[in-house]
């Protein structure tokens, strides 16, 4: 299934989701690591939705997620920022998830400048993750 | 807000909904009415999407639904058939939504050809619509 990127941005202006998780991590200067992902979730009968998207970002994998739902997710930082990240500004998103998806492209980018690892950074980090994914109400 | 026909593809597959109700109503001859109707929910914060889908379409109306969500609906039979069953044969939805709307569109042909006025259409009606939306976990 080929797909438009018009019609991408419109799929994931619905069901996509930018999430940046902060985990406690051992190996990390500031004790903790930020964890940016790009998600798409459906249920397990448009499973060909998230395979088709795999193959147009050409990153990602496809994994089961929460009972008979599966979910498309992008992790690696490069992939996001090479692939994700310009994607989505060059078809920018008309919901509010493009304020999200401005948030997760700042964290990307000061982890790419390194600013993760330090203390200040990582409380940055941990601030800009509070604000994204309000109102959602799933 | 001006909207891509392709956007509107994608967003309908992850957020539209077909369906068609059948409701007792003692002034027509079988008993029941059948109410086909297209709707988008969204939070309230996205409410300006679902403008943009009323002036795209040149029909429907913006109302609220539950809680902080507002819905997108069309009811009208004209509109459905002139405006949007024909955007949709034009451009169809890439998810499962699909088979919902040819149900959906074979309702309105049936209702346009005076098939849900007798006792038999009815039936058919109400057996096309029990198979519509199923496998929806929202």
């Amino acid at each position: 299934m080929k797909l438009d990127a018009e019609w991408v941005t419109g799929f994931v202006d619905g069901e996509g989701c930018f999430h940046v998780g902060i985990n406690p991590h051992q190996d990390m200067k500031s004790g903790y690591q930020a964890l940016p992902e790009f998600t798409v979730v459906q249920h397990k009968r448009d499973v060909q939705l998230l395979y088709a998207l795999k193959a147009f970002f050409g990153c990602g994998v496809v994994r089961s997620n929460h009972g008979d739902r599966l979910a498309y997710r992008v992790r690696s930082k490069e992939h996001l920022l090479q692939h994700i990240v310009p994607f989505f500004v060059k078809h920018p998103l008309k919901s509010k998830k493009h304020a999200d998806f401005e948030k997760f492209r700042r964290v990307l980018q000061m982890m790419e400048a390194g600013d993760h690892l330090g203390p200040d950074g990582v409380e940055e980090i941990r601030r800009i993750g509070s604000q994204m994914n309000r109102g959602q109400s799933r």
